[in-house]
């Protein structure tokens, strides 16, 4: 609200990457979100993409905080850990990411196309999560709160209508 | 071009941050973005930006060089010296950035948008960064290109014309 102008951009790249059209459905894609963000320890980003993955997936809150603590063990397909395997090494540093991880991505039947915005999402939250931090953004505490703005992502998405007023 | 669905709004992004109205020059954010991808090591994006802040600033590469050698002994004003320090601490980890750092750059002259929109570039290019190491993006060795390069970026922007192909 404070600076609509690059607003915009940053509603528009979040609405793509995690919502538009893709092989890979609106929750998994959020779970990479929380993912990393729980890895850069944002509380803000952590907690609501956590919310709106767990709205989106059919394991639920229990299935997000699984991936979070361990996705070696958890009950993901092969393909997604080897997503999020990815997701980590970008969070932690673009170079890291090896032949062989994009080669295990794909034997495992990911996509050009998912492997690009796995990659995308990842570095994405790594601004997102700094942005935030960085400005000291105000996070609530009250578990309603990302309950009622989780349901307002899911239905609404991203980019506001211009002209409307986001509901309280 | 793999992407033109993401690449839309990471474009528009960088043209409202880099380029966009601001009371930064277009040198100075550009001369951001150069310090912040020097910091993490991302050849393509340090070099393009420090072409692109080199053309844009009266110091030219020189000046540059000397910021992201050290911008305390670099001959920047203490405001910019102070919107550096955030975006290193930014680019570090958004949770560094603390109320004395915002107050050293009001105190020396940084508006609150100023200090918003360096926060943001340096949280923005450590998504770049990734973006671009993480996929392995080809990176030109030859200065030619980053000197035709900047001479495109400085004149026609970020944000290709629909329609129109981007010159050779």
């Amino acid at each position: 609200m404070f600076r609509p102008e690059t607003a915009a951009p940053l509603s528009q790249l979040a609405e793509v990457l995690l919502r538009g059209d893709n092989t890979l459905s609106r929750g998994e894609r959020e779970l990479i979100a929380a993912y990393v963000s729980n890895l850069n320890e944002c509380t803000f980003c952590q907690t609501s993409h956590s919310w709106f993955a767990a709205k989106q997936l059919e394991g639920g809150m229990e299935l997000v905080d699984q991936v979070k603590l361990d996705p070696d063990d958890a009950p993901i397909s092969d393909k997604m850990r080897a997503l999020l395997e990815i997701a980590a090494k970008v969070r932690d540093d673009g170079r890291t990411v090896t032949s062989e991880d994009v080669e295990e991505a794909r034997r495992n039947g990911a996509t050009d196309v998912e492997i690009h915005d796995t990659v995308l999402i990842a570095a994405a939250f790594c601004m997102y999560n700094r942005y935030v931090d960085g400005l000291a953004t105000w996070t609530p505490t009250d578990p309603q709160i990302y309950d009622e703005m989780s349901d307002r992502i899911v239905e609404q998405g991203y980019v506001r209508v211009p002209g409307v007023a986001a509901p309280a």
